[in-house]
Order: C-alpha cells, then sequence, then structure tokens
C-alpha cells in the first residue's frame, strides 16, 4: 500500500484580529467539562494563561485535579462547589450551595480584573444559574465587563436564552447515549 | 454575604468494574477535538497513557500540538493527515489524503497491538470514514478487536450508524451559533 508522506508545509493561523471569545457548551450529553479542558490544554500550547473555577464540583474527586498540575504552563483550577444541588444524596442544602457559587462569582470577578488570565471557564455555571446559586444579572455583569482579548467559557446544561444571545460560539452536546445506561459505572479517565 | 465552606469530605468514585468505553463525539458544533483533548487531560490525572492520533489535521499548526508537550505524563499525539480532504484550498489529491489516513489505521492498530495506551483518540476518524480515506471494515475492526480495558475516543462529523450502535457513549455536538459566522477569524487556544 503506498505510504503517506509529510504536508508540503504547515500553515500557522494568525488572526488579523484578536478578540476575546464568548463560547457557551450547553446540553444534556457527554463533553462539555471535557470540552473547556480540552481548550484550556489547547491554550496552554499557546502560552495562554488559564484559570478554571468549577461552580458546582468539589465533593468528588475529578482526574481533572490532578491533571492541570501535570501541565507546565500558567493554569490554575479551583473547584469552589459542593456537588450537585438537589442531586439525590447530596446532604448540602440550597443555602450552602449558594454560599458556595457566590464564592466562586467573586473568584471570576477577581480573575477578570487581575488581568491574569487569558482563557477563563466558568464550569457549570449555567447549572448553577438554573438553580437560582447565582443571579442572571450577575453572569450578564461577566460578559458585559470582559476584557475585549479575554476569552469566557461556559458550561454546563440548560444554559439561560440570555447568556445564548450574548456569546460568540455555542454548542449543544445532545446525548445520543451514554454508557451508564447500559449500568456501565462511570470510568476514570472518560467520566471523572 | 454568607461564604462558603469545604465540603465535608471529598468523595472518590472506584468503578467495581473497569471497563474500556467507546465514546463517539460528532456532529456540526464547535467541541469534539476539544472534548476528546479534554478527557485526555483527565485520563492524564489518573496517570493513565493517552495517544492521539489526529487523522485529518497535520497541515495546520493546532495549539495542542504543543499542548501535550507540556504535559507530565506518558501522552503522545500524531497529527498523520494533510488537512481537510475537499476542502476549498486543500491542494492534495484524495489518494495522498488516503496513503495518509491508512497510515493513521495502521498506527492505531499498532497501538492496540502493543498495550502502550489505556486511552486512545482518533481524532477526526469518522470523517475520514466518510470521506473513505479509510474504510467501514478497517474501523469495525478497530473497535470488535480492542483490549477490554481500553478506551477508545472517536470524533468527527458524520459518525457512521454501524459506528453509533457499537459504541457506548455517543454524543452529538450541534452548533447553535459560531464566531465565524460573525465574520470573527478563529481565535487560538479557542478554536485552533
Amino acid at each position: 500500500m503506498k505510504r503517506g508522506t509529510k504536508p508540503a508545509k504547515i500553515d500557522r493561523l494568525e488572526p488579523k484580529v484578536r478578540r476575546g471569545l464568548i463560547v457557551v457548551i450547553t446540553g444534556n450529553g457527554k463533553g462539555k467539562t471535557t470540552s473547556a479542558l480540552g481548550m484550556a490544554l489547547r491554550a496552554c500550547g499557546h502560552g495562554m494563561r488559564v484559570c478554571i473555577i468549577q461552580f458546582m464540583k468539589g465533593d468528588l474527586y475529578a482526574g481533572e485535579w490532578d491533571g492541570v498540575k501535570q501541565m507546565n504552563c500558567d493554569i490554575e483550577l479551583v473547584a469552589t462547589g459542593k456537588g450537585f444541588c438537589g442531586i439525590q444524596g447530596n446532604p448540602y442544602p440550597w443555602e450552602e450551595h449558594r454560599a458556595n457559587a457566590q464564592d466562586a462569582i467573586d473568584l471570576a470577578r477577581e480573575k477578570i480584573a487581575s488581568g491574569g488570565c487569558d482563557l477563563l471557564i466558568l464550569d457549570e455555571i449555567n447549572n448553577a444559574l438554573k438553580l437560582k446559586l447565582v443571579d442572571l444579572e450577575q453572569v450578564l455583569d461577566l460578559l458585559r465587563n470582559k476584557p475585549p482579548l479575554l476569552h469566557l467559557v461556559l458550561t454546563g446544561r440548560d444554559a439561560h436564552p440570555e447568556v445564548v444571545e450574548i456569546a460568540d460560539t455555542v454548542s449543544e452536546v445532545r446525548e445520543i447515549k451514554h454508557a451508564y445506561r447500559k449500568d456501565i459505572e462511570p470510568q476514570p479517565g472518560v467520566d471523572y
């Protein structure tokens, strides 16, 4: 069989106008947080500074907590949450989830004000908004006042229509099928 | 305002039965390759060995090429392609794309046979199959003969129904909106 050869040359995109994008990854399927983490990896390749704030997560170990520690780049992950509010088995009252989500919003504001990151990921903020752990005005305020070059990524189900309206790029990740429906337990490296 | 507190304890999932999953990320929206890259980051956090084979990519710089180099874990990325076959401006004939994609399939087989990775990402293989750069039987053969604990992730638009049928988890990433439709150029760290 004929073997492939290298491309004659490797091109490199360079936008004439640099612009910080607002990206929303929503929907009920697998691949929202992971998609944001992939942008983090990609941004690291470009020498960009990355901040990840996890709104709902914090009470259940996730592989990305150690994954980011293994990256030789300016990347920080803060898990401020106490798990998914209202999900069976979660022991914390709404008020506690709200207090934690409010900390996350404060942290997002600080990160934006500090100018210390080029890509800011607000993981599960769409959920936090849906559950009223943060207010629509708080989220819109972050979006409206972000520095022009900062990329802001918002993940989680049930993205608010006004957030979708302001965003530049929005993807809905739809579940076609999921292993857990076949009673396959969550697997490390793929599911968490 | 009341400040949040740490969770009382941090739980850690540990599946009773470990199982290598077949995950397909398809659809026309942004977030397929990035989702796979996020799984790579997550898997690194678990100390897993990761191989990424990019089928169509290779003629246009992507941030992940340098991103993976900055990870202190057992991760390898090989871009075997010459860009998107049939896309305006791509100078290579179909036969050359086919030869490169066949190399990628051979490499995937080698990686599987070697037992050297726990997570194998076949980036854009769905596209390669749609464009007949690889054959359905070649892809099904990889899926049917994978070791039970190997996770296999297949990305790209237009996933083949027989691939979807065999997979454990399938997500369709739908474009709700995309910055390029507002004539915003691709931005480093987000789009490439």
